[in-house]
């Protein structure tokens, strides 16, 4: 983690559910940005990357930790549709801001999702509270060093 | 189970996945037939009802024990519609045959849902190698009860 | 199961908790017999076995099936003795009878696994109404499967 | 947080396990100490307290964190003796050093127990690079929660 580091990209998003303002990463300098990039029909998304980011939400104060859901789809368009979404949103009651990744050129990576350089999903990004990405994970990681590494950003000053 | 039992009312469905053949009833006489409705959104199916039919389908032998899913949507129909229930079968590896129970009248419970007095999902139904219903479990049910039930069935002569 | 079986071992315990009367395969027979052989050191058997075996003497009819313990001790003779054994129970509220197997010569296994021919512990046994052995499982079982193999011999008649 | 604190009681041990020096809590100043308390037939200590101490020992630099047992036994004694102990370490795995906890008086709880003011077990405290105590749980502290605090105190300057 002592690594230069730079700017997390800006979160593309044509939609966004469970906000009336649609979050930017600008907007929240000054706290450290949890990102949860998710598919609906993901497996793995559902057993463990959402619950765990639903846990971030309820563990961390929000004045120093936020929460946001990216519907990073990049397969089975039709079935992840933001109509969809809302419907699995609703069912599974997850309470933070969920974006759906604007998507890219036919065939290829939503945007936001190609910008992080992102593997598959879920992965989940930690920004500091300057705006730079920090960490990131694809696929599991245990609850505990997840803890330390966002409780590690909280430590940081602004 | 001692009470008098009556033939298990037909499965109405609009479509098939995971088979060639429509699966019946009838056709099934003389096997036992686990029924596992369920709806794609709900999280107690996803985590609790499918797996436990998918062991169900990979614990007992074929000649005794046929496993049908039966997607009986009440809600989210617009979220819930065959070709997103497909990627969903993809995604969640679901190998025994699905059918889509059969649209009531609007507002209204599917077709197969109504005829079985089903109150939500998932809902687990056995039957018989006569054809007769024996057991409906709504909820949770525990794999060491359901074991003993089907195998209980499975004992009977046909 | 098909294969022709005999008359299972007897149990020959030292010492039995929680039960007035010495339980026996003899006085069992009309009944199908559960024996949960276990150390209480031994982590699987703590983790996975007797709470397995607590599920069963509190799914199944007491009058259709008996589970019985069996503290079988092959190593840390001196930490697994009676009267640790016994705080143990109480500790995980182990409510069936539970007996220690009688020690066999020094070094060697306890008698009643010996006779059983028992690999390791947890080992759990299923003898049918008749007092026959019929199945032998060394480790994990999955719940749906013994769930059926109780019920297969419920369902034969005495 | 930000109550004055004060230097953590010096741990009271007759016998340690899987250490050739017995630790103090004074030679580890400046390094992030985490005590979990235990008893070795004490349900919630053996299947959550003590995987979770050595999820700890696993997931942190040893330069950062030290993780100690501590075997506080106030009921069971003859169960729960030293003997029993170094089978039940052997038997579990547990690879960081566990010190025996000094009998009180009779009846009573043992003495680094009572010194830190301990309900039961497990118990799991942190204390800070200066050698203060600034968490306690009793019982169950979930993973992720538990990763910020110990991350917390290792932020601090020593």
């Amino acid at each position: 983690m002592t690594a230069p580091t730079s700017p997390a990209p800006a979160i593309e998003a044509v939609q966004w559910f469970n906000t009336d303002t649609p979050p930017s990463l600008d907007a929240l300098r000054g706290r450290v940005v949890v990102i949860e990039a998710f598919q609906m029909l993901c497996p793995g998304c559902v057993s463990h990357g959402l619950p765990q980011a639903t846990r971030i939400h309820e563990t961390f104060s929000r004045d120093d930790v936020v929460v946001l859901g990216l519907h990073s789809v990049f397969e089975h368009h039709e079935a992840q549709n933001p109509t969809s979404l809302e419907a699995f949103l609703h069912e599974y009651r997850i309470a933070f801001p969920v974006g759906v990744d604007a998507p890219g050129e036919p065939g290829g990576l939503p945007i936001t999702m190609a910008r992080y350089g992102m593997q598959g999903t879920p992965t989940l990004v930690l920004i500091d509270r300057k705006g730079h990405r920090r960490v990131q994970h694809f696929g599991h990681v245990p609850d505990l060093r997840l803890g330390a590494e966002i409780m590690a950003l909280i430590a940081e000053a602004a």
